[in-house]
């Protein structure tokens, strides 16, 4: 059991953006609706009370299985995999850097990993190794059409996840054109 | 826009046990999943800062459309229609009486009222017409199976309302005999 003062731990699911160039900052950067979820996180739970939280931001880094369409990039040896592999671990530190910056800038204490896997899968069974009080997922607020192709990762974590979660969908002025991109 | 100080406004929406006597109270009493809800709302997101949040309590009355079976209630003059109408009204104020009692105690402001209607509608309805931070929801846990027969509340709200939704389930050690019951 934990004691009465220490803070209450809130755990964060962070993306990759599938948008490029849509800010100034250099790509990789989050997702439109993890960045969502972490600003509602300040602004409606957080507040002023910064030492009574910490956050916990998993990235979940996706083996590259598939990506026989980029031509950038050819496995032909196993010096390939260990610079691809070292490349999705820069994008997964790119965003931790970010979102631990910014708690360090309020004051809130935090922590971040990065695990591989299927991201559903992996917040599941970290939410289970962890225990956080609650996990705040970001959701691109798709319509029920869209969410038969398209299972999101927080429609499984609401039903799976062993703590409580809360989905925080993007802003109206945020949606992308194609509101599948985030 | 809401002003930087005002207090977050969480809603909850709160129902009758349907078991009786598990609890010293006087029947009718809150039900154990909104029960929970309500005190991990204080534990986890109010803390000790009372006065950066609002709590706003929902009851919604279900008229008494198929109680035939009960044999205690014939409604046979427009009389016993008003006793019932003012017996579940009565319900509600039990209900709320107990919440806005805890806040005072805690010093948490807070305001509750009494709709009438199909709970998982009205409670959406009251999302945006009151348009809440987030709405907090309790919630059985029941397994798949059990959810195919018993479509939660908490289920259609999650996917339905207008605000951030987060369900609380019930501990282990709260689960009733038939974990249907709450």
């Amino acid at each position: 059991m934990r004691r009465e003062g220490e803070p209450i731990r809130i755990m964060l699911g962070v993306n990759v953006s599938t948008l490029k160039g849509y800010t100034d900052v250099p790509y990789p950067y989050a997702s439109i609706s993890c960045t969502r979820a972490f600003e509602w996180t300040l602004q409606k739970i957080v507040r002023s009370n910064t030492s009574a939280f910490k956050l916990l931001f998993l990235y979940v880094h996706v083996p590259d299985e598939d990506s026989f369409d980029d031509m950038d990039c050819i496995y032909a040896s196993p010096e390939d995999f260990k610079s691809m592999m070292s490349r999705d671990r820069v994008t997964g530190l790119h965003l931790l850097q970010y979102f631990v910056t910014r708690c360090h800038e309020i004051g809130v204490s935090c922590v971040s990993w990065i695990k591989t896997g299927d991201p559903k899968k992996v917040i599941c069974h970290e939410v289970k190794r962890i225990q956080p009080d609650f996990l705040v997922l970001g959701n691109r607020g798709l319509g029920l059409f869209q969410r038969i192709f398209i299972r999101t990762v927080s429609d499984f974590c609401v039903k799976h996840a062993e703590c409580p979660v809360i989905t925080i969908r993007r802003r109206a002025d945020e949606i992308p054109e194609d509101p599948a991109d985030d």
